[in-house]
């Protein structure tokens, strides 16, 4: 066994809490010896990296839904691997197995729950990617916000906003799949807007880099796109979009309450949303949800999602960078809108069956 | 019949649109003939006005749930007052009718519904005061946006803003009748805390003048009362307090947005609530909603709060000022937070049966 064990780990750790943008220096790459699994332990090569917005947040030393990552810290991350030495016969050598190991090449672990449940062996057949993309966090946070939350309903007509990122088109899918009449979404770019609606099935795409000088931009567009009011909004970005759907709500709206990207590597709290009286004004529900809340359904979600995919009602993107030392810059690439789909870094190649 | 029929009408118009705090002579007083009734109509004369911070959305030329007042009409209030001529059976002299009659000494009308129902006539033996406060609007208002929006359960921790007032002073009490653990209120002053606790049945109540230069006083003061945090807010003012108030809810717990009067008066919007993101990562939901919409099951709402004022379980009070002279000066004490419950005006005395 021992021959499978390579010398050295090298870790992405978090050396300095961020101030605003993130920085690729606020993560220090380390190297540590691989530790040989004990009995009922296991050793991982992880192979791809997964990106998510929600990570920002765990870098600030603030109570929230998860501990923030620690000074000195491996970065918290969900990833793919390969089991390159075990100690434990329900993960044998060669099995795929997902959980949040991290940003670091390999990982010595047993089969407790981490932050997000435990490791788990990938079902036979799963490609490692759509087990990270549309079956992954995002996959599912998409699943359980459409489903359990804005529970979509016959006729209405949903915004997503973010509509391009791994989250977000899966979300407007969704809710076509689900009997939306119509599903808008928001996006950066005209490459996005496109993918929008030529492969993710969306019926309009605003892209809100067309705005130019006019702050009325997006205000404007959704009461053209929508002249009866959105039913439902999937807000994944916050900020001024927020604001420009909440003037375009019809009564009895759902807003359905993902994420704020706009915000999450602001110094200070950015004002909230000003319009937010419009909820009394049209009788509007907002509303905020986590995954890890939603988690014990997760095979519900992916038989679910799987089945769309195969049916041709899902289809997902991913951005795949590689190497194991572009990881903060790949993270990086999330805030600057680079990705459309998945954000994801492959860091590794598979060594035991199959191709990864 | 036309013994009874004075002359003179007055009435206060809305003179100018109010920029920022409404002044008093963004209204006028104006003389108008009296008009006799006609087959079907009825002449009443107003006892009472009622004051509601909503009225000042109204004065605003932006589109909302109620069209705004004009330029030139008169100003659109609940009213409680006596038919003093009448061509309609259904509404002889000497009754007391309830409607929205508006800032003036007479109306005549007919039954057709006005914009919040047809004027109606009062139910035998019910007090003109008190079908103007805790069985009038904000009564109302605090019934529905308790009973049907925020569902107090058994052990909640509710927090109520502007809780002295006519309606967060309802609905902390409906709340506590309801099963409510802990009710906590926030108010403005000495005098209003000590009501709420020592004949309200808050539980507690925070003084949000007590803070002084310390802007973290409601935030911490939240923290000490509510350690296990809020499972409902019924949200009146806004502002600061929303914000305090979104750091102190617990996991899945529910906003009830009846108001946000800390904004009404302000020339622009101002920044929303910079804490909306604590809906996610506390899971809580935010709703809006408004009167008129559950004002069909009124009957079921003044049944419930009658029986509970009966019984001794609901407290309600007034401050009632007088002469129709004072009518926007009254106004104005709202805004200032001069009210302690219901903010009345009495512009009237009954001629005909009883005393008012």
């Amino acid at each position: 066994m021992s021959s499978n064990i390579p010398a050295t780990n090298r870790q992405w750790i978090l050396r300095q809490r961020p101030a605003g943008m993130i920085k690729e220096n606020d993560f220090e790459c380390v190297e540590v010896p691989v530790r040989a699994p004990d009995p009922g332990e296991f050793l991982v090569r992880n192979l791809y990296f997964a990106f998510e917005p929600a990570m920002r947040g765990w870098l600030n030393d603030v109570k929230s839904y998860m501990p923030p990552v620690g000074l000195g810290e491996v970065m918290r991350a969900s990833t793919v691997g390969e089991v390159i030495a075990s100690q434990h016969e329900g993960f044998p050598v060669g099995t795929l197995v997902a959980g949040m190991l991290g940003w670091q090449e390999y990982a010595t672990i047993d089969d407790t729950a981490g932050p997000m449940g435990a490791a788990r062996p990938l079902p036979p057949g799963v490609d490692p990617v759509l087990s990270l993309s549309a079956l992954g966090a995002t996959g599912m946070t998409a699943y359980f916000g459409m489903m359990d939350i804005g529970k979509p309903s016959q006729g209405d007509v949903v915004l997503v906003s973010g509509a391009a990122g791994a989250t977000g088109s899966v979300a407007g899918q969704i809710a076509k799949i689900n009997g939306a009449a119509k599903v808008v979404g928001i996006a950066g770019g005209e490459t996005k807007c496109k993918w929008l609606t030529e492969h993710a099935g969306f019926d309009v795409a605003i892209d809100y880099k067309a705005a130019g000088d006019n702050p009325n931009f997006l205000r404007d567009r959704l009461s053209e796109e929508c002249p009866g009011g959105i039913n439902l909004f999937f807000d994944n970005v916050g900020g001024d979009v927020l604001d420009a759907a909440l003037l375009n709500m019809a009564e009895n709206g759902r807003i359905v309450l993902c994420g704020g990207i706009s915000a999450y590597n602001e110094d200070e709290l950015p004002p909230g949303p000003r319009n937010y009286m419009q909820l009394v004004i049209r009788r509007c529900t907002m509303q905020g949800f986590i995954l890890i809340d939603h988690f014990h359904r997760a095979g519900e979600a992916a038989r679910d999602l799987s089945k769309w995919i195969e049916q041709g009602q899902l289809v997902h993107a991913e951005d795949i960078q590689e190497g194991f030392e572009n990881t903060p810059k790949t993270f990086l690439r999330l805030f600057s809108g680079a990705n459309l789909g998945k954000q994801l870094l492959k860091v590794g190649e598979r060594s035991h069956g199959g191709t990864s």
